[in-house]
C-alpha cells in the first residue's frame, strides 16, 4: 500500500500549538506510520465546547476525500466513563472522538451507519499507560493512525454498540413559511464575528426573500428582545455599506448575519446557543 | 506526474484557524488531488488587511520552490465585481488572488509576466454554486488545485488582462542622501513589535552609516512628530541594552527598528504606513 | 533515497504564524530538497523562553520517530557570539537549536552524545549573507535541511564541542519521602491554566499517595506561602467537582495541578519557574 492509499488523518482540538500536546500528538501518529499524512482541523476550538466541535464536523467532514479519518478531541470528560468512539458515517468518513455529544451535528445531517467503542486493552499506547488525561495522544491519535496504516480494520476498533445509544446535544429545529422565519443562531465566525442561523437560504427564499430586500430582524435571548432593526439581504459583504448589520447566505447555504467590516457579536453583544432566537420577517 | 513533480501550494489568509474555513478549502484542494502539497503561509493576516498580505507575497515568495503557486485570501469585497485572478510572476511563481492590491509589492519588486481573471463558469467548485462569501475555499482554492495537479493549464485560468490593469496600492519610495535617509514604516514584526521601513540597508551603507554608530531617529504620523531619540544602529538585537531601541538590518535586508526584547509599537505607540515618516541622520 | 528514509523536520519557535518568517523559513526547507516533511511543533513559545524551549523539546522529542531533526528557535541573541549547534541525543534524536540553554532538559533526561557548532561558513543560505536577525531561516533551518537530505553528514554540520560546555539552566531537583513531597511548578499548560510539577507520579505513590486522597497543598513564591488548601488527588480532571483544584498524573508522568475546567494559573495568579515551590502532605 503506497502513502496515498492510506487516508488522511485531520485533527481538531482545543489544545491550541501554545505547548507541546499536539507535537506529541503527531509524533505518537508518525511513529506509527510514517506515510500517514496529516492536517490541522484546527486546535482552537472554545473549551470545552463539546458543542463547536460538533458543528465543525458538520462543517468540514463533506469537502475531505472519502475515507478520511477525523479525530475530534475536545474532551472534558477525559479518564471518566465516557465512551471512546470511531463513528462510520453514511457519507463515507470516520470520525474518532470521545462520544460526548461530539457527533450530533454529523449524525443529523449525514447519519452515522455504525459505531464502535475503541477497545483501551489494545488501542492504546503502551508506553503511556498511567496517564489518564491525554487520550488525544494515547488513544484517539494512536487508534486513528492504526487503522488508517491498516494495522487494524474498523472491526479491530472494538465492540459495537447501538448507534441510538450515541450522546446527542438539543437541537431546534428552524421553522419557515411564507413571508416569516424563525431559528437561532447555532454557530459563530468568531474570527470575523458573524454568526450563522440554523435557517437553510432554499427554505428561506422560498419563503419568499429575495437579495435586496430589506429584512426586519429581532433577536431574542431566552425571552429577553436583545435586537430589532431592518436590514439588507444579500449576497456577499460589499453590498452593504461599511459598518452596517446585513443578512447573507453563508458558506454552508444557512441565513448569516454580519456587520460589514465589523462584528456582529461584539458590537451588539450576542451569542449563539439554543436560546438565542432569531425572528426574521418583511420589513 | 509524481507528487513532487506538482507544485506545492502555500496558502495566506485572515480566517485564523478558530473555525473550519481552512479545514474546508484544504479538503477541496485535497479531493482535487490527493498528492497535492499545502503549507500555510499563515491564517494571522490582519483582517481586510490588503497591504499586509501584498506584502508579506514579496516577503516570502522568493524563499520557495520555482513554480510554487501562493494562494492569497484577504478579500473584503469578496463576491462583488473585483476580479479574482492568477498572476505569473517574473521570478518564477504563480499568485492566486483577489486583484484588489494584493499584487502591489509583487508587482514592484519582482515583476508580473501576465495575468488572468479566474472564469468562475468552469474554474468553481461546482457543489458550491449559491454561495458567494467563501471564494478561497469555492473559487481560489479549486482553482490552485486543479493548476498544480495539471487538471487545467495556466491557459485555461481564464482570459488575459492587461498587467497594466492590476490594482495598486500606492508605494512611497524612499530616498537616501550621504548622511540622511529618509522613507516610511513599511511593515510591522506583529509578533516581536518591530517596524520595518523601506530603506534598503545597501543604500543606507552607501549613505555612510555603519554598525555602531549613533544615529539621530526622528518618526513623523503625518506632520507630526512623534519620536526624537539617537540610537544605537547594529547588526542585531543583542547588541544593544535590553529594553532600548536601536536601527538593525532585517530579514529582506532593509532598516528595522526594534526595542531589543521589548515591542518598539507598543512602546511608543507607533505603527506602519505612507503616513508614518522615518527620517535618519547623524547624531 | 525515498522521502520516507529522510527524518522529518518539527520546528518550535517564538515566531507565531502572525507574519512571514514561518513561511520563507519552510520555503527554504522545500527549496534545500522537495521532498523533505516539516511539522510545526509550535511557533507559539513564550517569546525569548529559553526555559520553556528547553522543557517542550523534552516534552515531544521521545513522541516522534527515531531520527527526526527538532529544529528549535528560540534565540535572543542571535547574531551574537553564542554558538549555533546541532546536538545528536542518546535517545536517538538530533536537536537543532542556539546553545542557550535550550539543551537544558534533554541533557538531563535523555543524554547527550556529542555536539557540533554549525560552521556557517558552510552551512549558511548563501543569499542571505548580511543578515544577521534570522537565524531560523538562514542558518537553523537550512541545515536541518541540508543534514536531513543527505547533503551534509552529521560530521559536516562543524567541529565537536565538548558536551560538558553545552549551557545548562540550573534545574532543582524534587524530593520525596513517606507521605512528603517537595518540587517546583517546571512548567505550565498555558492553554488550560495547569501547572506541571517536577515530581514523579511513581514517586509520589510509593511515597504513599493514592488517587482519592486528599492532600494539603503549599505553594511558596520564594519565601512567599501564597496558597494552602486540601485538594483531592485524583487520575483526571472529571473526578473533581467543576471550578475546585485538584493534583493528578499529568502526561509525563508527573504530579500536576489544576482546577477542573478552569484556569489555576489565573484563579490563583500562580506561574512557573524555580522559585515556585510546591509542598504536598497528607491533609
Amino acid at each position: 500500500m503506497g502513502m496515498f492509499d492510506k487516508p488522511i488523518l485531520v485533527f481538531q482540538t482545543d489544545f491550541t500549538y501554545k505547548e507541546g500536546a499536539v507535537s506529541a500528538m503527531y509524533g505518537v501518529v508518525k511513529t506509527v506510520d510514517r506515510e500517514l499524512e496529516i492536517f490541522d482541523g484546527t486546535h482552537e476550538l472554545p473549551q470545552y465546547d463539546v458543542w463547536s466541535a460538533s458543528y465543525r464536523l458538520m462543517q468540514c467532514l463533506p469537502f475531505w476525500p472519502k475515507g478520511t479519518i477525523y479525530v475530534s478531541v475536545v474532551d472534558p470528560g477525559v479518564g471518566t466513563a465516557r465512551r471512546a468512539c470511531v463513528a462510520k458515517t453514511a457519507n463515507g468518513y470516520y470520525v474518532v472522538t470521545p462520544d460526548n455529544g461530539a457527533l450530533t451535528h454529523v449524525k443529523r445531517e449525514f447519519g452515522i451507519l455504525e459505531v464502535r467503542e475503541i477497545d483501551e486493552t489494545v488501542n492504546r499506547l503502551p508506553s503511556t499507560r498511567g496517564v489518564s488525561v491525554f487520550h488525544g495522544r494515547d488513544l484517539f491519535g494512536y487508534t486513528a493512525a492504526r487503522l488508517a496504516s491498516g494495522i487494524i480494520s474498523y472491526e479491530e476498533v472494538g465492540p459495537l454498540y447501538p448507534v441510538g445509544e450515541i450522546v446527542s446535544l438539543p437541537i431546534l429545529e428552524p421553522t419557515v413559511e411564507p413571508g416569516h422565519a424563525r431559528g437561532i443562531f447555532e454557530i459563530d465566525d468568531p474570527n470575523f464575528g458573524n454568526l450563522w442561523t440554523n435557517i437553510p437560504t432554499d427554505a428561506f427564499r422560498k419563503a419568499g426573500f429575495r437579495y435586496g430586500d430589506t429584512v426586519r430582524v429581532r433577536i431574542f435571548h431566552g425571552d429577553t428582545p436583545v435586537f430589532e432593526e431592518d436590514v439588507l439581504y444579500h449576497q456577499s459583504f460589499g453590498f452593504a455599506a461599511k459598518g452596517a448589520p446585513m443578512l447573507y447566505t453563508n458558506e454552508l447555504m444557512k441565513v448569516g448575519m454580519a456587520v460589514t467590516e465589523g462584528s456582529m457579536t461584539e458590537r451588539y453583544g450576542l451569542s449563539y446557543g439554543p436560546d438565542w432566537i432569531v425572528d426574521l420577517c418583511f420589513a
